[in-house]
C-alpha cells in the first residue's frame, strides 16, 4: 500500500503524475498546508523538513520505505516499477542530470520568482505590512529581476535541450514529469509578461503540448489541481 | 579515465570529496569561471546548462558517461563504485531523500543568501551600480531576511536529523558529502552573525568536525579550495 502525503503544489504534482503514469494504487493522505499541518509532529516524523510531498510504501522492495523530497520519490517509484528511468548505462545518468537540474534550478528559481512577484505586487493579498514597509516600489525590482532573468535562462536551456528530441533526456522520463509540473504552473504568467514566449520557444511549447496530451499525466495533474479540496475528495 | 570539469565552488567540492573518498583516478579539467569558460560552446556540449561541475567517464558501466549536476554526479560515482549509497532497500531512499534536500534546499538557499549578503553590503566589490540604485539601505532587508530565515530553518532541520546518529541518513553517504561542502563554506559567516551557533547546534558542529577529520575528504576540499589556481595546478 502506497500512502501519498500531499497537498496541491507543483512538487506534489510531479508525484501524482508518476503514480498515474505507472498505474500504481495509492491513497492520498491530505496534509493541509493552509492549516500548517506539515509542521505538526505526526508529519515531521515522516519528513523532518516539514514539507510535502512524502510517501510511505508498506510493500517497498526490501521493506517499508519512507521517502520525502519529490525528486527522491520519483527515483524511488521509477526503481520500484522499472519505468521512466533506465536501470543502468549512460541514459540513466542523462535522466538523473536533468532531474537534478529541475530540483536545484527550475524549482527554486520558479518558486522564488513566484514569491517575489506576489511580494512586490501591491494588489496581492500576500503583500503584508513588513513587505509594504521594506519593499518600496522604486527598489523592489532587483530580486524580481534576478529570478526572472534566471527563469528565462532556464527556459532557454530547455528550449535548446529539446532541439531534435521529444523529451529532455531522449526517452520520456521522470525528468520530464518533474519539469512539466513547474512549467505548466508558471507558463501562463510568462505568457502575460512575454506574449511571444510560445513562438520564441517552439520546442518547449511543443513538449508541453506533447505531455499534456497524455491522459494519465492529465489525471495526475487534475487530482492535485489548484483549488481542489483534497480533504473533501479523500474523506 | 574520469575527466572532472570543474572550478573551486561548493558544488564542485562535493564531487572532489567523493572522488577522493572512493580513491578514484581522475584528471581535473579546469573551467575558469572568472573567464566565463562555462558558457563557451565546448563546455556547453558537455553541460547545456553552462554550469560546473561536469564529468566524463570513458570507462563508464555501459559505455561513455557524460553527467552534470553535482547531485547526479554523486549518484553516478556511488553506483559505479558501490559506495556511500546502498544499492537497494529503505536506506537507499533515505540517502536520496537527504541528497535531494541538499540539492533543492540547502544549495539554492545558501547560494541566494550569499548573493544577497554580498549585494547589500555597501563595502562589497560585488555591489554594482544597478544594485546601489535599486537596493537602498532602508529596503534591502527583505530578501536578506527571507534567505537568512530559511537558512537557519535548514540548520535546525539538520540539527534535529543528526540527533542520535553520526550521519544524516544513518551511515556515511553522499548526502553528507553534498551537505558538508555547503556548510563548511557558509558556517564561518554564520558564526560572525551568531557567535553561539556551534553551542546552539551541537549535533551539526560535531558532524562537521567528524567529517573534517577524514583525510580523503580533506584532500577533496583542498584540491578545490578557494583561491587555488586550478589551471596552474593542473597544467
Amino acid at each position: 500500500m502506497i500512502e501519498f502525503y500531499t497537498w496541491s503544489t507543483q512538487n506534489a504534482r510531479k508525484v501524482s503524475i508518476m503514480l498515474e503514469e505507472c498505474a500504481l494504487a495509492y491513497a492520498i493522505k491530505p496534509v493541509n498546508l493552509l492549516k500548517n499541518r506539515q509542521k505538526e509532529p505526526d508529519f515531521l516524523r515522516i519528513n523532518p523538513n516539514g514539507r510535502i510531498p512524502a510517501l510511505i510504501d508498506s510493500d517497498g522492495p526490501g521493506g517499508r520505505v519512507v521517502v520525502a523530497e519529490s525528486g527522491a520519490i520519483l527515483v524511488y517509484l521509477a526503481e520500484k516499477t522499472g519505468r521512466f528511468l533506465p536501470p543502468s548505462g549512460p541514459d540513466r545518468y542523462r535522466v538523473l542530470h536533468w532531474l537534478m537540474w529541475q530540483m536545484s534550478g527550475v524549482g527554486p528559481t520558479f518558486g522564488n520568482l513566484a514569491h517575489f512577484v506576489a511580494a512586490t505586487d501591491p494588489d496581492s493579498p500576500r503583500v503584508n505590512g513588513y513587505l509594504r514597509a521594506t519593499m518600496a516600489p522604486e527598489v523592489y525590482p532587483y530580486p524580481l529581476r534576478r529570478f526572472m532573468q534566471e527563469a528565462m535562462r532556464l527556459v532557454a536551456v530547455l528550449e535548446a535541450q529539446l532541439a531534435g528530441q521529444d523529451f529532455m533526456a531522449g526517452a520520456l522520463s521522470i525528468a520530464d514529469f518533474a519539469t512539466y509540473a513547474w512549467f505548466e504552473s508558471i507558463w501562463p504568467g510568462f505568457r502575460v509578461r512575454q506574449p511571444s514566449i510560445d513562438d520564441d520557444n517552439p520546442n518547449v511549447a511543443a513538449w508541453m503540448a506533447r505531455l499534456a496530451e497524455r491522459p494519465r499525466l492529465q489525471r495526475g495533474m487534475e487530482r492535485l489541481a489548484w483549488g481542489v479540496d483534497i480533504e473533501a475528495a479523500t474523506s
